[in-house]
């Protein structure tokens, strides 16, 4: 009998990566151009121009032992030193390179905290919904994954219920702003009271409560959104980093971790990340992209081609009669399933050949989650489906 | 309170990265040209001219999106494609895109199979000595690895040996033929018998017991010596490989798993495999290198130059009166230390500026392990230091 977690995975894995996969059929049998795949938030915007030009630049003239070898599990120094200084222009903060692990992507970054902070039995809270992903996460780390709900007409955190649901087991707590699936911005009166309520609940206990900022999609906002940086607001935060959507570079599983020195045993938590990173099989970071994105801090995709699709797919599903959120970041919309079963709207948009993944996944039942990562095209192709399917439910 | 394990390898942690870091500072303090670091196993001959050239084509050619992006969790299907024909061309094996799962490195590859396989309290077999990185990979599986003795004069496996140690929660023997740290390379007439072995215990049991092959040093050998292939001699045999050595590209993180459909219950390990990737953080191997390595299917690091090292290194320190195998395989020899102290001849040698590794983390105390993919200008201008080593212990 192989590994019971990996038998069960297999029987109801990722609702995600099975709509990317049933995308891949439909698209074979229908032609791909038929097929409406809103399931994956694989990133359809080109990276930025500096990607190709210092790739080519690096391969070129780079010494190839050190471009393609082992360096410090942390990763290249030259390369954590420029990210350092990035994050300190643009955000006030004082960090250097020992403050800065790369990772392979914010995946590997999250199991690298987890594994380092957590031990058997820990409780890691976060807000529905979320990346359902994060469940896995605390298991490899042996946690306990707490979930808090939100306010139900926002998807906001409420401080009140984190306050309610932390205890003295409690190591962590992983927020996700601009957040998967829902789009939505913490805004910073907002990040203040959780702040608070994390400090306030430290002294209560007499522990260490972990803020995890997980963000792939920090330059993914409209409409003038910010999204302020966390270690400013917080002492025990670690942020986790991906260039997966902000350079468009998913499949290379590159980011970082910030571990900065105010953590309360910084001394101990940055070599020990280090050493999760290699126990954990990681070992480093790729070591060609570190270089790449060291090289390309200031580079970042053409979000307007995301808020043109956003725009576009919002304004027509509300037009049809759908209940959605008007998503501030990240590139999803989560749309109510208009009878409250997302599982069965999830059958009836694959009617339409529309592939969406439902909320039950993300610990947000009674929606289903819209990638829109898509070509503009895809997504007007798309409009006569869920106008029928409006049709369908009698929205209009 | 962090996790403990962390805490463990903070104070205990890998003696090869310790060195590795040492050698780093000390080349600061003496001059690089000055220290003679045998520590790490990071490949000093340049990648073979294809790589450079591929890397070039393939990022002035390619689609980015595609490039760049996620794909299955198993990989590009054209690259697993192209490995299962080099495969068969090899090795007369009838593998496809299926049975060929891209790791991040053989890291990557041996916690995915891991994870896959093991339940709690499963033990996992390897013979001693061996890569020290076994136990912690074992452990995150939450499985228990049992060590089994090899022959004292010969590193090899011993068949009745392996028999003793298996019990009905065997699930995996995990085989590193040539060998980290000996060099030892194991013959068709061992392997055989080591099949025999793993199948009367699965008959006397009823269970499946997995042989997991870590070959990253595949390529690595020397004097003619063949490595045959497990798949061929055992069903329940998953292959792990690196491009690291072979390719020189260890710190892109590069990789595969070989899953036969031969393997009991491969059905559910296939697809499970695939999964377990996705969930331990590792998502899929790098994008970029995959492509690379799927069109450098009959590219090779220059062997000879390794083999210069061997025989220089091994002349010289055998005629200084130390005692060692002479290693056919991998890039590593195994030293006696003189007075069976590992530590402290590790501790002599580095008056000497010599960093070398002590046998313990290999579950081979009483050795010490030099890594000799260095640059041969170094291992003459480390001699002298061997030669007043020898003396001061008396050898000579």
């Amino acid at each position: 009998m192989i590994n019971s977690m990996i038998l069960d995975l297999n029987r109801n894995g990722s609702a995600i990566r099975a709509m990317f996969e049933e995308g891949t059929k439909m698209a074979k049998e229908f032609g791909r151009e038929n097929v409406y795949d809103y399931s994956l938030g694989n990133p359809s915007v080109v990276p930025p121009a500096e990607i190709r030009e210092t790739l080519l630049d690096i391969v070129a003239h780079e010494d190839e032992n050190v471009l393609h070898g082992y360096m410090n599990n942390a990763g290249f120094e030259d390369v954590r030193a420029s990210i350092a200084d990035h994050l300190n222009k643009e955000f006030g903060t004082a960090f250097s390179a020992k403050n800065i692990l790369m990772t392979v992507g914010a995946a590997g970054g999250l199991n690298v905290i987890l594994k380092t902070l957590v031990n058997p039995g820990d409780e890691v809270i976060t807000f529905a919904p979320f990346f359902g992903e994060y469940r896995n996460y605390v298991r490899n780390a042996d946690g306990v994954l707490v979930i808090a709900a939100t306010d139900p007409d926002t998807f906001l955190p409420v401080p009140e219920v984190l306050a309610s649901v932390i205890t003295p087991k409690t190591k962590a707590l992983i927020v996700n702003t601009p957040n998967n699936p829902t789009g939505v911005v913490y805004s910073e009166e907002l990040i203040v009271k959780i702040a608070d309520v994390l400090r306030a609940k430290e002294a209560e206990y007499g522990t260490s409560i972990y803020l995890i900022a997980d963000e792939p999609y920090r330059e993914l906002v409209y409409d003038g959104a910010t999204v302020p940086y966390l270690t400013k607001y917080y002492h025990n935060t670690v942020v986790g980093y991906s260039y997966s959507k902000s350079l468009s570079l998913p499949g290379e599983r590159i980011g970082y971790l910030v571990l900065p020195d105010e953590l309360d045993d910084a001394d101990e938590i940055i070599p020990g990340a280090a050493a999760a990173n290699r126990v954990l099989g990681f070992v480093n970071a790729p070591s060609l992209i570190q270089k790449v994105v060291g090289r390309c801090q200031d580079a970042k995709v053409d979000v307007e081609i995301y808020n043109r699709n956003r725009e576009l797919l919002y304004g027509k599903l509300t037009e049809y009669g759908f209940s959605c959120i008007k998503p501030q970041g990240a590139f999803y919309l989560f749309v109510k399933a208009p009878n409250g079963d997302d599982k069965a709207f999830v059958a009836a948009a694959k009617k339409y050949h529309i592939l969406m993944v439902a909320g039950t996944g993300f610990g947000g039942p009674g929606y289903v989650r819209l990638a829109y990562c898509v070509s503009y095209d895809m997504i007007e192709r798309s409009l006569p489906g869920f106008k029928a399917l409006a049709e369908e439910y009698g929205l209009r």
